[in-house]
């Protein structure tokens, strides 16, 4: 069996339709990965690129569209509502089967030293990749954010791993590293109340005491005319999101409110939906097939009520 | 208002009662403070005791009791259900009114720097009185229990901070320290797996991803014919034991197993009773007075099936 990786690499153009074309082009028909998708975000002046496939298949095609990005962008003049530090702002690679997450960390590196080598862009490594301290967390190396990049890179706790520690000038710096997947999940309240939003994320997630793994806050649906419990679950394994399902649902009744609904932002490796499932078989006593991935897909929708869910949010059904 | 702190001494005899009589008398009928409590376990052989009063008052009669189980536990022959490192395990101050945290600290080291002196025990000061690194936890600092102890303080970095680097023969170490009210919660389980109690243990403490403030661990009760998921809640407002409980429940439920009972050793405040009843009393919409101490120890044992609770837990009932 072949390795397969997901690799996400987030650059820092998400207006310019003919740039986003121009910047991607390098990674589509390519052989040994997929192009999966990309998306372009205008508020946030950012395109989330997600491939799937082999890592060292993707190594020179990645080297192509980071010297288009860096060509393409330049950071002097942009602007948008999410944090970057960088053109290519961060480029995760994620082990999905038959690759351990030391291998990805090693793919991490020789993408980090290479684009230092050839691009002329210092590299922070981070995640599972990081070496330095205090590089774990993206957040705390992307602190300042490419106008105070130039400063703080000249410092001697934060020079680069790869590279100069002067920033480009156009395309500032980029963090490369390795990390678990992460699912990005959001339950749906049966009210317009954000305070019970807020009571509830603040229950459940890590910093104020609840599940390590879980990063949750409240956000209300203009379009839908209710709240939701928005998250980022680190590592599923740990928090797997049946446990939060009905740890938030316990936490509702005392509000005299339900869970209408849930959804899955981007992919899940198809273990995410197993494992959740496997505690809803055990208590129901019925029998569930790994394989079967419309079926997983079918009990998901029944037991953690995914809407707006298909086969395709399932990492797996894009690579077999 | 005279300061009232609760101090917790626990020592490493739960089966031979005429021993746990004789060593718990110097801190009977004493001036300036109440035996609470004394509590042998037999699976544990382990004696919990509670103080409650000025801690002034304390330390001679501790000193007192102290000594005598130095000389009637043999930790050599001793063994138990719980981890220990010495005859007298741990001796905690805990701040209940009219005295800080610093103030408790400050009677914590006066008491190690006698015990080491006068009854020739090493001492390790942990929680808010520990002064060196790696010594906040009492687990860190007990790791290798009594048998491995003899070895461990020899080592530079786990000299002990009172008394010579090296055990008292038959007494071991003990940890004195202060720390925020704990919570000593057990939940009974209705199997004999331990493999079970293990599982859940895993899904619900902070070390392993769970709720932060929870550690957890699993035990088979030898006398109950049954296993039981202990914890120590290190902060019950961010993580309340109604929450735990139900968390506990649903994880049960996946192995067809129920909660049978369930236990607080020692005394707890009653605002973690209140806490959690109010989620059952939102749930299920009645009304619940905070005063009213026999009533809220009756719903404790129904909602959260407290078993051998009354009302000389809850710490206030004690002190008004």
């Amino acid at each position: 069996m072949k390795p397969i990786v997901q690799c996400v690499p987030n650059f820092s153009e998400g207006r310019d339709l003919d740039k986003v074309e121009a910047i991607v082009k390098p990674l589509k028909d390519q052989e040994g990965f997929t192009l999966v998708s990309y998306e372009p975000d205008k508020d946030y002046n950012r395109t989330v690129v997600t491939l799937l496939g082999d890592p060292e298949a993707m190594i020179k095609p990645l080297l192509a569209f980071m010297k288009r990005a860096r060509d393409l962008i330049d950071m002097n003049k942009q602007s948008g509502e999410h944090p970057r530090m960088g053109a290519i702002d961060v480029v995760p690679f994620i082990p999905i089967q038959g690759i351990d997450m030391e291998t990805c960390v090693k793919h991490a590196h020789t993408l980090g030293e290479n684009v230092a080598d050839t691009l002329e862009i210092p590299i922070f490594m981070y995640g599972e990749a990081s070496v330095k301290k205090g590089r774990k967390r993206l957040p705390n190396i992307r602190k300042g954010e490419f106008e105070g990049m130039n400063d703080k890179i000249k410092e001697d706790q934060w020079h680069p791993d790869y590279g100069k520690p002067s920033i480009h000038p156009k395309a500032g710096a980029t963090a490369i590293g390795a990390r678990l997947p992460l699912i990005a999940y959001n339950i749906d309240l049966d009210t317009d109340d954000i305070e019970i939003a807020k009571k509830i994320a603040r229950a459940i997630r890590g910093s104020s005491g609840g599940f390590k793994h879980v990063q949750a806050g409240p956000v209300y649906l203009e379009e839908r005319k209710h709240v939701q419990v928005t998250m980022n679950i680190l590592n599923y394994k740990q928090n797997p999101i049946y446990r939060i399902n009905e740890v938030v649902a316990l936490e509702a009744k005392r509000y005299g409110k339900k869970i209408t609904g849930s959804e899955i932002v981007g992919l899940i490796p198809k273990d995410t939906i197993v494992r959740s499932i496997k505690y809803y078989a055990a208590i129901e006593d019925f029998d569930v097939s790994e394989d079967n991935m419309e079926k997983l897909s079918t009990l998901a929708k029944q037991y953690l009520h995914f809407r707006d869910f298909d086969l395709k949010k399932i990492i797996e059904a894009n690579i077999e």
